[in-house]
């Protein structure tokens, strides 16, 4: 009897049409049955975010390559949540979400949607990985890219994951030669320094659009997945959602905190 | 010439008018100048959500005790960036995020707007706070509540808190004379088994309410907050956003990712 396929979940923030989702189809359909459960409109910039005070809709649809994909008004969390809940059969070996159409490097897994559906996977006890692609031109190349999600799913459907970590991959823009190599590394301290771009409506009330500045603070530091993309490495960066600070617990411990 | 007197920022998740939010600004307003910038409607579970596909708005409220106030159509993260970035006049000294309708302990930190606004906060380089209480009654009693966020507001006041660092308070149910003290800990293991409830809309297609049970992996262990929580300790966890498994890289790296 033939080894059983492995089953693996995709998902993402861009929307079920966005062609980074139909580039990991594509990847992931050589090593196992691909289920894809993906957001019905993009949903970029939703972190975490769960629907608690509204209702959930999923629908059937073609997607080519997955052996089945639906569609939801969720967001991509709550993508991963349905599909084990409602949609799969049972917990699949591995859920990767991506390839984002655009950078996911250090803070910004905290905002992603990509990253945030992996983190939930990986809460679900699913090894579990997102991609993302630093790229920003409207018709990306995702080739490279997915050569390199075969790669590393491949290495997790092997080796698993440690309990309660998944993986924030990010590839620079360029062709096969470009890139030197993958690169383990830590999560840059760097930031978005605001600006809230003012515009007035017709009635002459202002209303913002959020944008920003990148500000990394670890310019140079090779440890970091800033450093890597900048110097034409892939990035890979094992991310927890223990989030205590346990190096501060001793220090607050010392605290006289009486009501 | 009389110190000055620390500038406050206070935000939720449960939107401008939650009596949790009136509770932390009467609290707040006997430890510094409070401006009030939060969601015009419940964020609940919108994690670290921000608007960037669609335009914020801000308009100018009144809510008794704060020196200014603002309601904005953003999650709770837009309301501190638009705080730091539009709002305010300078850097405030503490961002309090609640408090609460509700608890936050162990994973919900991830789901949590309250939470999310309280990290992003803590990567402005603001000492923050989220409080949650864990009570949900249609009117909770929030009196030991706003007791307890003077204490610890009073605390990171005066000692501030490590880089990168913010703090996730929960505080039990019950009157003064049951919570035994405060109890330092970490986020426990636990996670949320999923149960989408089935209902049928008027022309009979299907739609869900996410919901589910808590499962708690660490019973009984004394460092985690829901062992502080259930055995009536206000329980205090250092959160931090750098989210690198930073014990995960030495395995990572002897793995052959080569493309």
């Amino acid at each position: 009897m033939a080894a059983k396929k492995p089953l693996i979940l995709i998902t993402n923030d861009d929307g079920i049409h966005a062609s980074g989702l139909i580039a990991l189809v594509e990847a992931m359909r050589e090593l196992g049955d691909v289920i894809v459960v993906a957001p019905d409109k993009p949903q970029s910039g939703m972190g975490h975010a769960i629907t608690i005070n509204s209702t959930l809709r999923f629908n059937k649809v073609k997607v080519d390559g997955a052996l089945e994909a639906y569609s939801s008004s969720g967001t991509p969390v709550d993508c991963v949540k349905l599909a084990i809940d409602k949609i799969l059969q049972r917990k699949p070996d591995l859920c990767v979400s991506g390839i984002n159409h655009g950078s996911n490097m250090s803070v910004n897994v905290l905002y992603s949607g990509t990253m945030s559906a992996a983190i939930e996977g990986s809460m679900e006890g699913i090894p579990s990985i997102g991609f993302s692609l630093c790229d920003y031109s409207d018709t990306p190349d995702f080739n490279v890219s997915k050569k390199c999600t075969q790669v590393i799913s491949k290495n997790v459907l092997a080796h698993g994951l440690p309990e309660g970590v998944c993986l924030n991959v990010n590839i620079p823009i360029g062709n096969k030669e470009r890139i030197i190599g993958m690169k383990v590394c830590r999560q840059a301290k760097a930031n978005w320094i605001e600006e809230l771009d003012e515009r007035f409506d017709p009635s002459g009330k202002p209303y913002y659009w959020l944008t920003g500045k990148f500000k990394n603070f670890e310019e140079g530091n090779q440890e970091t997945d800033v450093w890597a993309i900048q110097n034409n490495y892939i990035s890979i960066v094992p991310i927890q959602f223990d989030m205590t600070a346990h190096n501060a617990l001793s220090t607050l411990k010392t605290w006289k905190n009486e009501i």
